[in-house]
């Protein structure tokens, strides 16, 4: 027995040649831990569009019928040289019904009812899903609302878990007023942890003031390092996430940073030996990451990434975690949608140009089915 | 009792003048713990010049009578207001002969002895020091001999116990064929560790293969990335040491690293999930670090620095250190000197430029009583 419908893939050819398609084709019927579900709305996150576009030139691309061919910057194509020639299935998360599941305990649990899941394949009218990354939503929730409960939510939580973990007592954002950045809001007021957030506008202030937030920072305005020192001063926050990555956005959570570390102290010329710490997250600009490195020596750059986080947390955290997100999907870790596409118009023009330009305030969901 | 002699200083005014001077003074009678040392040797290290000069253009400074003027760039000035208007004593080690000490029993063990010293001030006639940070020396070794035991020994030793905390089996070094490089190239060969050395020229590669380094890589050869991959591969160095600071050597690493954990592995846009880490510990190139950040997410960049290391290590550890130290202060952690000047040489335009250019090779040893 097989499932028909159409999937959304990308492929990079080894020329630069990058190929979005809406093919259609049927899935088999899941075994063991497996699960079919049919998707009924899948967010498109910052994390999806790496896959899906990475750097192409979307706005010189040729838009065709349920295709989209786009260039591919050279360096990028040998950077990525693994997926040349592989049509690749898109879409980390999503919401929808379970129609088929394999013999295994875990799989049947779930037969037939709504979940929230991250097959990773998200972008197709079914996707296949293993048991353990999908968890039954309540009849009170839509498959919209369930949707973006796991990246975005997740990310937001284990940022605080990862502050706890390396000993830290505050968090400096940057990007603050995305989706995640508003659940950070949200989190870090109900757990008391002192939060510091950076944004881009005197909009993107009263968004986040308006959530109850106590610092925010227009990075756009005069003395930006210098107010973000007396932030940093006022609630102890020596722990940076970064979704922008290029640029100086690390560098000066850094230098404010130490900033506050070394007011009043004695000269060292190796700077303040109080521990600092910016992880890099995302890369909104995928330009270089230019450190000034005069901020010491005691400071720490690192990546930071949701599966290898989760994966070194344990089962536990990861479960404790899960619950809170289901019991609050709702209210904290709510997310809101500027746009509803289908898989037909994640392809044409004016919507790629649109949710692939990743502006704060612009969020699509998509709706495989719809 | 006082003791008479003179002693060097650094002193950056607000204006950016940076004034070095050699000046008379005496030092009481040491207290407590402290040591008085006559000095006869001490080392000119690049984290030496740091203080001595930073980023001051001494090349046209005004060069007069035991004393020397130059101008510092007006933004390293003031990330340098904690130093404004003080003179500094430098001169981070050295060896000489302890002619008085505090009541102490710790002190007193060291009267009249001969030792090698860490005292902040070693570019004076004498220098104050406290008791743990001296030890003293057999009657076979030469106060020239011992004048370099703390800081190239001790970071030298302590990247390898860094690379153990941290989980790694291999090192990557920059700039590794300093006097530090030539002590980390016997440690690794002594203890079996893979060392992979990074030099700039074909000169600096036979300096290493003739003391038996195994991988040395001219970064100024065609394929440097590559070639210093297969290094990564056939070495498991997952581990970088950095001196440069400046530009896009940890980022080259890190790519390298990255190209070979991605050698025939499935794509992932996150990058392959084994750890890479780099530690900058100098600022040979005081630019910014670049990082590409073309090596996923799995990484890290952090600065290092001898004396929080040591802190952290705890007793057990450093005491472990200082004793290997000293039984092979002759061999494994020998230094060659290619100068040897008088304090009042230390401020003459000839030296300044030569000793200040910091080249590989070129190694300066002051005489303070000479």
């Amino acid at each position: 027995m097989g499932f028909d419908g159409r999937q959304l893939t990308t492929q990079l050819d080894a020329d630069g040649t990058l190929t979005l398609r809406l093919a259609e084709r049927d899935w088999d019927a899941p075994t063991g831990r497996n699960l079919l579900v049919r998707m009924e709305a899948a967010p498109i996150n910052p994390s999806d569009l790496g896959l899906l576009f990475a750097a192409a030139d979307v706005e010189n691309a040729d838009y065709g019928d349920g295709r989209l061919v786009a260039q591919m910057p050279e360096k990028v194509t040998r950077s990525m040289a693994a997926r040349h020639g592989k049509a690749m299935p898109a879409g980390n998360e999503g919401a929808g019904t379970v129609v088929a599941a394999g013999d295994d305990p875990a799989a049947q649990a779930l037969m037939g009812k709504r979940v929230a899941c991250v097959p990773g394949a998200a972008y197709g009218t079914y996707a296949t899903c293993d048991a353990s990354m999908a968890f039954a939503i309540g009849d009170d929730v839509t498959a919209e609302q369930a949707a973006s409960s796991f990246v975005n939510p997740m990310t937001a939580l284990g940022f605080t878990e990862t502050m706890r973990a390396d000993g830290y007592t505050g968090i400096v954002h940057a990007a603050a007023a995305s989706n995640l950045g508003q659940m950070l809001v949200r989190i870090c007021l109900a757990d008391g942890i002192p939060l510091v957030n950076v944004v881009r506008s005197a909009d993107q202030v009263k968004l986040l003031k308006d959530l109850g937030a106590t610092h925010v920072i227009d990075m756009t305005e005069d003395g930006f390092i210098k107010r973000l020192a007396d932030a940093v001063e006022e609630t102890g926050a020596m722990l940076g996430f970064d979704p922008i990555g290029g640029g100086t956005m690390a560098s000066d959570m850094l230098t404010a940073m130490e900033a506050q570390a070394t007011r009043g102290a004695e000269f060292s010329r190796y700077g303040s030996s109080e521990d600092k710490k910016v992880y890099i997250y995302g890369a909104l600009d995928t330009g270089p990451t230019k450190l000034s490195r005069g901020f010491g020596f005691t400071w720490d750059v690192s990546g930071w990434l949701l599966f290898p986080f989760l994966q070194k947390a344990g089962s536990e955290v990861r479960a404790r975690m899960q619950k809170r997100v289901l019991s609050e999907l709702t209210t904290t870790f709510a997310s809101h949608y500027s746009d509803r596409i289908t898989l037909d118009q994640m392809l044409q023009k004016d919507a790629v140009l649109t949710y692939n330009a990743r502006k704060t305030g612009q969020k699509f969901l998509v709706l495989p089915n719809g």
